[in-house]
């Protein structure tokens, strides 16, 4: 976290902090700075105004929101700011993530959130996009993604008679 | 509508209007009051803020908002305010209305909407939980819905050969 | 559970109690009385019958009714009373709270159920819809509520470059 | 409807009789007399609660109830008689009769409902499983069923080639 | 089992066993009896074949199937014998029943299934609807299910100031 | 159809004929032979036995299978021989296929079939695997099908300024 | 489409493209220059592979998929470059949408797609969401962006007696 | 795995390889020679193509591809090769097979997956299809096929009663 955030990771509940500090684990391997905080979209409204209307001019370039149940935050924090908003759904009721899922992809026109995958795997691949997005104004970081990509190649095991 | 409004409907979308009048429509039925308006949570947050924070001092008891898709306005309404705030979830998506239930029904705790069915059958309902809140403090609305239940029984047909 | 209590808690089955004894805590930080009971719609449809009829008259002014598969009592017990009933979908089965959801939520018109979210979440958002309610008449529940409010704003934890 | 009903259909609203007749026509294939009515479980609580009491000293044998959306109506009956009671979802509201195919056949421990499938299809199956238990006890009714069996074999068309 | 089976219960796998052995328990209650046994629809479909062609010879008077995944059993089962037969959807799949519930549920007309819950619950609720069929022609099962629900009663536990 | 069948398509309803007459139509376009029938796995399960029985001495090479709601016919096609069995889910209830895709993808251990997409897209897609299985052993086949693939290839339309 | 493109727009097939043209549309609002072009991952994955790997030096800086049924399309496209991805899912089969959706927003770690809604609603906010993110270099996009923030804000209607 | 392998089996994950190993054990009960291999479509395109493409060349018969999430693997794969390709969907995020079942199921015209069902049931199966397929044109496998469903009949446990 020592760079200047460019990624602002926030989250509707503490319990939800540890699977989105993933994204700011996949941001280090990018060498893209983020910072991380906690602030309901319901119950802290105040600060989620704030934090969103600031969000621009404190110099990030992307907003992460990870929540849960009816997960408000990543399109109150949309409807708040001009940035690129990416929304990670969270399993967090019995309902497994699908409460989650619909209540972030289904923005209505206007205010979209680029959703991604529920839980983890989401938190890690928002990660990656926002990369992707400051990768189009940052040359060190899109470099870091194309290297990242060959990466991934690296860990398939074709059998073992195919060469 | 010529009564002071009691309650206070607001919608999401133009084209949620027609389904909520039914609110209304149902609350004319018990003499409470009501007032309509469209504000989208995303893109008319400001005046959702204000209205949710008026709404109190206005007179207003009970709030309805019904919305489609992913769902915010009942749940940013009810975090602006400390009336009771009663969701009606539309189908106005290829997916039926479960991302708007879903978006409205799993409130997470601390900040609840009081969920109703989906679409006209719901906006209905509206009315009528309005009304019964609404009853607690005023006689001749809870004399209404008193009489509007004995009403419904009317329309049972038992079958011929039962009385 | 001190004072009279003016909310009515019933349960469908005795292991619903742990999860529905949430919204009686909920209720006690708000200080309004309460009561807690287990009668399922099916197997005690009498109890059931005579605790509604005679709910508004013992001094209730809310009823909550948490019940798990095809969740019945929250409608049946909107169906003897007047008073306002808020419906808790509890996931007893495999199918997680889909069962109890759509059966309480999608109660047809005339008698509407306020449904909150699956589980404790929702024992416990239904304490905090019941005080909501109450408050409309009473001043020091209505306090309570927005003191409530202001402590829940406390938790937020706004990154730490933010101020 | 000539012959002494057997069967008790009952639906929940009005606009439920058109395909619920559907049983009766599938009763009178098997010669089973039967009757219907119109009892909602919540709006005519009072009416469900005599002609399920009842039910079994008039002389019927098996209940059929229909009804949609948040559907309490064959669980409610259920309790009320130790009648089989057949339950038959019906597609009412924008969830495409999920909602009460859940509401139905989720019945807790105790009181079972004899659930069939959603809609029209449904209807005409509860009439063939009316018949069935009929059956039991009436060798007449038994024959016919029999004799059904075998007319829908006949309207299988095997490809051409096959003999 | 000590007595002549009425009841036949079948599973479509040994896993299956133990779930389903809740349907035998609830018929020992009620003093029906019953024989259980092991057959594939599909692995085993010459068994199933003549199982249920002989069920009605053999003196059963209805049959019960339990099965999970794409469960044909009930259905099959239903298509041989012109008994009630009951499905009972057990959830053994990462799709949590519902696979199973719609594949016993939604049985094409003619050809019913009386399905129940899915689950343990429904095998439970499976000996309770057998034993209500049985009653219609055996007075002593009638007088057992009409104890049985006084039974039911007794373990309501009204709130403490109620009486 | 003027070769001799090698693909048996068979239907469990006769209103499901003209969407899977699709599956036939692009079994013409390879030049495989095939035949089509209605026989319903439970109204006409004698017939399907004899059918399924029979299919692979009578030169048929992969069996179709294309039914709604509760759909056992593949599965049950596919216990009666050991020849591949494709089944095609059709969408004929109010649950929109969600029924058939899974009684039919979910087949437990021992007897599989092989499963397409709901309603026309996965009758014609069961022509293409039944002629992908075909040209294992039929060199002509195996051309066409190579043909077919690139056919669909020109049905592209790269955006204009693409080259 | 006058000036250079900078957004790709690709549908998997034809009958996809009216809707997608609505990404268009909102882009020309922005004055954002795009292209659109038909290729199916699966019928035409070269084409598919020839444009996503050219797409960066052609001078686009976001690409927009949008599909129907198992929709990989968008997945696919954003595993063969590291510009960030939008997916639209569309409702083209029975399962109205639910396929498409958890096709596109459940990728794999490492290779994100950027979801919206499903359908048209979807396809528009695809438009939004590729301005927000070419507004972050481009200052005549981001006055753009936050000028049609403005404009949204205007349809709100509060109600009459509110201002 | 001594033998020549027919069935190439590829799994989009290292963590899906020990529930994919079921598709070789119930292959080797066959005799029919197979090879297994990691490679994810997204994250090892070349790979893919390069396997699929010359999997007709290199003897294979059948590919088997195990996928969870958004499982484009086998859909990828069936597109890179006429060999029939069949699908997988594991059980591998929150939504417990929904999103894999539906990826690979939903196959657009022209390029179908025979789908199997979701998790562990679904390898094993997957193995059983290779091998009836594979037995179209190999008589010691087609007796194999023969044998082992003989030996599924023999772990039907019939009721005590019933010889």
């Amino acid at each position: 976290m020592a760079s200047q955030p460019r990624v602002g990771i926030v989250v509707g509940s503490e319990s939800d902090l540890p699977v989105m500090q993933r994204t700011g684990d996949v941001l280090d391997t990018y060498g893209v700075g983020w910072e991380i905080g906690v602030m309901s979209a319901h119950r802290a409204g105040d600060l989620v105004r704030a934090y969103g209307a600031a969000a621009k001019d404190r110099g990030l370039r992307v907003l992460v929101a990870g929540a849960g149940a009816a997960a408000h935050l990543p399109g109150v924090l949309a409807s708040l700011t001009t940035l690129p908003v990416i929304g990670v759904p969270l399993a967090a009721t019995p309902l497994a993530g699908f409460d989650s899922l619909l209540s972030i992809v289904q923005m209505p026109p206007g205010i979209p959130v680029a959703t991604v995958a529920v839980g983890e795997m989401g938190a890690r691949n928002a990660g990656h996009l926002a990369a992707e997005i400051i990768a189009l104004e940052d040359t060190a970081v899109a470099e870091a993604v194309v290297k990242e990509r060959a990466r991934m190649r690296d860990s398939a095991k074709p059998p073992e008679g195919f060469v």
